[in-house]
């Protein structure tokens, strides 16, 4: 399976694991990079000097190529950017901002760079950054997400018509099928974020895990729109987000209720209530917690056969 | 391509033209039936008379199988199924309520039931009612729509898993790309409105193709949840139903807001500014006017060579 993100990451399938809070240290990096994916080190839940740990310790996992998130909107993003450049990070996924603002910077240290966008707007914005390539991702995605509610099945033809970066699919994706719909649509590789969440290396919470699990149809919800939308499972705290909704809240006041840590306390430390638990509408179809190359294997031949499957009839 | 989808409706390809208020009166319908997909009358914009009418011209237009698609949520919904069968209808896609309701009456009279599920719940009772396949339709999809707000590319799987009968995928699909990839998530068919709407041979009003070809990313959104969601763009109407939000708008007031012929007025009467205009998020792939039979020509040429040019990577 080859296609022009695999021959520009070097990986032997077109699979990247989403860079997430809460659920992407070395452990699960290292153990979809070993497997033959691109292990993403999700860096925004991460203060400088942990991302740095995280890194060595991705180093000394694997021998295959890594790479780093970077939410462009965190505080630490300098230090963030110094540390990936100096441990020799070869490749960064930005995210949640300009992919001006940082591109040249480590184009310049010789790193790969790849932009998430979730609309067309910031897919050419992409093209004229210099970036090399471009993770579309579609309203059914977990965690922060577009204004324009555009979906996978929309967003993918509509960005692959109009730029020529290679282009890697997201939202959605947690299936051999879904890989394989992903691919029809014009991408050239995924990127798979909730289906790894909920795996033995991620290093979220087993109670956040086992309601990813749990979650059926209808379970998430895209909210806080007036801030950084976000989608996570419809839980108390966001029966509160909705009554403060219900009640005509100001920015201020939803911003005030989100407050500090709520993604942590939920993600990371399970408290299921309380806790802010992003994840993408696809955790509806997940029922298992295996390990990250049992869901890589499961997609790269799942995608397979129902290709050929499918060419056999036409 | 033979699918359980084609030998039930005996059509030569798998594609469905979805019915649509105000663009699928029979000229659409006999000629996507002419060309080797199965057209369908859009009654819920139609006196019963007009229905009947439509229904003899398809008749004469067409020697293939047709059909005719009745939202369960109509006042006038027993005059239409009355005349349904009395004219010998083989086909009704029922929408918009409960398939438990009229699949009994129809099956007793010979006619093959098709009903349009946008969740889960209503999947699992189409395979209890008795209905013979179900359409998915995605949250990108225009029109009236679920309020679970579940994606073609997460709502395919997901009803693929728990339900045996055949399925046909709606939502985004309005080329050949997008069909290979419902294919690849499950579905056996696709039922195609938005792509229709733009055709020659749609009722819709000229001013509302144009509309649909210059629809870009972002520019239709799913509103109005309160009553029955429905997509649409974001014209100076739509812009007046958020001003009501923002200022805490009942649900009555929503209502008296949306009043009586919005629809007829954007779709049928070109009415831009003050009309409804109910169109999926695919319009923004959307670019030309051609004829129906163009469109199912794309839509099949595209599927195959898109899924033989894959297998061969893979």
């Amino acid at each position: 399976m080859r296609t022009r993100v695999t021959e520009l990451l070097g990986i032997e399938f077109p699979v990247i694991q989403g860079g997430m809070i809460w659920c992407s240290g070395w452990e699960l990096a290292s153990a979809v990079s070993n497997a033959g994916g691109l292990g993403l080190i999700g860096s925004g839940s991460m203060y400088p000097e942990v991302l740095r740990e995280q890194i060595r310790r991705c180093k000394n996992a694997t021998q295959k190529p890594f790479g780093v998130n970077v939410p462009l909107l965190y505080p630490d993003i300098e230090q963030h950017m110094n540390i990936i450049a100096e441990e020799g990070v070869k490749m960064v996924f930005t995210s949640a901002g300009n992919p001006a603002t940082w591109t040249a910077w480590l184009k310049e240290r010789g790193i790969t760079v790849v932009h998430v966008v979730a609309n067309l707007k910031f897919a050419l914005k992409c093209a004229q950054s210099g970036v090399d390539a471009i993770v579309a991702e579609g309203f059914e995605a977990g965690g922060h997400n577009g204004r324009e509610e555009t979906t996978t099945m929309c967003l993918i033809p509509m960005i692959r018509e109009a730029v020529q970066l290679p282009l890697i699919a997201a939202g959605g994706i947690g299936s051999g099928a879904a890989m394989a719909a992903a691919l029809c649509l014009g991408a050239e590789a995924v990127q798979v974020g909730s289906r790894f969440a909920a795996t033995v290396e991620s290093s979220a919470h087993e109670q956040f895990k086992q309601a990813i699990v749990k979650a059926g149809d209808g379970d998430t919800r895209l909210t806080l729109k007036e801030l950084t939308p976000v989608r996570l499972i419809r839980n108390k705290f966001y029966q509160e987000i909705e009554a403060a909704y219900a009640r005509g809240a100001s920015t201020e006041e939803l911003q005030e209720l989100l407050g500090r840590g709520r993604a942590k306390k939920g993600m990371f430390e399970g408290d299921l209530e309380e806790g802010e638990l992003e994840i993408g509408q696809v955790s509806a179809t997940i029922h298992s917690i295996p390990h990250a190359a049992e869901v890589l294997q499961e997609l790269v031949e799942g995608c397979k056969s129902r290709l050929k499957m499918l060419a056999e009839i036409c």
